[in-house]
């Protein structure tokens, strides 16, 4: 299934980055696709580890210019659209997870709840409805088990 | 100047409602524009607030029929956009009030820490950049003293 | 009622530019308000006549920051949504004239269409369901006699 | 590459739905992917066509509902923003084809001109900037020739 998976767009510290590498990994290795920003940051962390494992990504782009994707993007979308497109990212997954993050992350939760996606998070923002897990194996262990029927 | 104004679309109860009407009241009252959501629940209180005291309400609609506004909308505006088009108000604010609200009003706290618009929270999400506060009037204080420059 | 112009966003000719200010000052002499893009070329001369003719503007923009819309804007509202924002120009009037233009006037044209908004045209793309009309009078008045019910 | 075929969401007459599926078809053999906006009339046909012969179809949804997809759409993109997603389609392309059409269609090659994008029509709107073909063949021809570097 798609799983979509937020996060900072800054530089990471070197953990997070090893984190959001992980879940990327994780949720490849387990047939999951990668929807995210497709930008930097958490954003290149996953789609890096996904891709490594062979897994697909997808990329929503804020900008216009497909080609500013991150390099481990395998479908960009790109919107020109500027924080409009961030609805588009919890939408096109099944469930979502949030790793660290501000203010765009934040508008991403509260689209995810909107559209009643389980979020998993690894230290991000403490929401009622987040399930806060502590490493990259429990978060993809919670989507997957949330999105059961 | 335009205050934005977000909390939950749904039936309010009546200390609720009646606190956003009176921001409404007083916002209009000092001389600013509210600009909101357009819809039921806060935002309708909130428009009717400002419209009995003779103030302008802005309101940006996720439907693509102006005439879906609440009553009290002196300019509506149609998106068709759905969700997508909850960054379009704080945006178009210089400062927010934010009263309730579930996970589309926590997709516009985010959007306005995206776009540093300082946030008055009257019994809302509680989240670093959101000013805590008791009252209409100090929601309206708080937001007039955080853009004077 | 809300009229909405659309046309060339470039440097205009000097009858071209006359004509926009002239539609302005026309529909705002008869009551209505301007509804456009809110940028330069066609929507800063139209803005100009309707407001020197003392009526209202609304400046629905491309970019993120309201004060980018031309000085004639009286209400503007900042998208940060790019040429995404093109189909709510056409869908917050009534009816629309349109004024010379290219692809992003065209994609407006397409737009009144799908909302069947009737749409006048000076010197403008050439399509069935665009009334040609010789001058800004003309133009004013089929967008007048188009909406009557 | 990627290549956006635009047209008529409705019913189609039986020459346009076999233009349409052998564009998509044409398109597969290629090696080229599908871009459309993922719902019935041309939408579907092409992808039928290129699903048909092995190849991948994005689709960019109106709604927000990833399964309202036609069955040949691949990866489905949900948006709803409505008619606003319409300026996504031909952006990511890297040219168009069209066949047949309305408002909605014109909108798109609008965004065509605006993000100089090639575009083939097929019994389409009459426009400058459109290359008018007579058969699928001459419509991927050209997108093919008109984006070599």
């Amino acid at each position: 299934m798609r799983i979509s998976v937020i996060g900072s767009g800054s530089e990471l510290d070197a953990s997070t980055a090893e984190d959001a590498e992980a879940v990327g990994r994780l949720l490849a290795e387990r047939g999951h696709t990668v929807v995210c920003g497709g930008m930097g940051g958490v954003m290149k962390a996953v789609c890096r580890g996904a891709s490594e494992a062979g897994g697909e990504t997808i990329g929503i782009l804020p900008v216009d210019d497909p080609s500013a994707a991150n390099e481990w993007v395998s479908t960009p979308i790109a919107t020109g659209m500027g924080h409009a497109r961030n609805v588009l990212v919890p939408l096109n997954g099944e469930a979502v997870i949030a790793i660290s993050g501000s203010g765009g992350t934040l508008s991403e939760i509260g689209f995810a709840n909107v559209y009643d996606r389980p979020v998993a998070g690894l230290r991000t923002h403490d929401l009622p409805w987040i399930e806060a897990v502590a490493t990259p194996s429990e978060a993809v262990d919670y989507v997957e088990s949330s999105t059961e029927s």
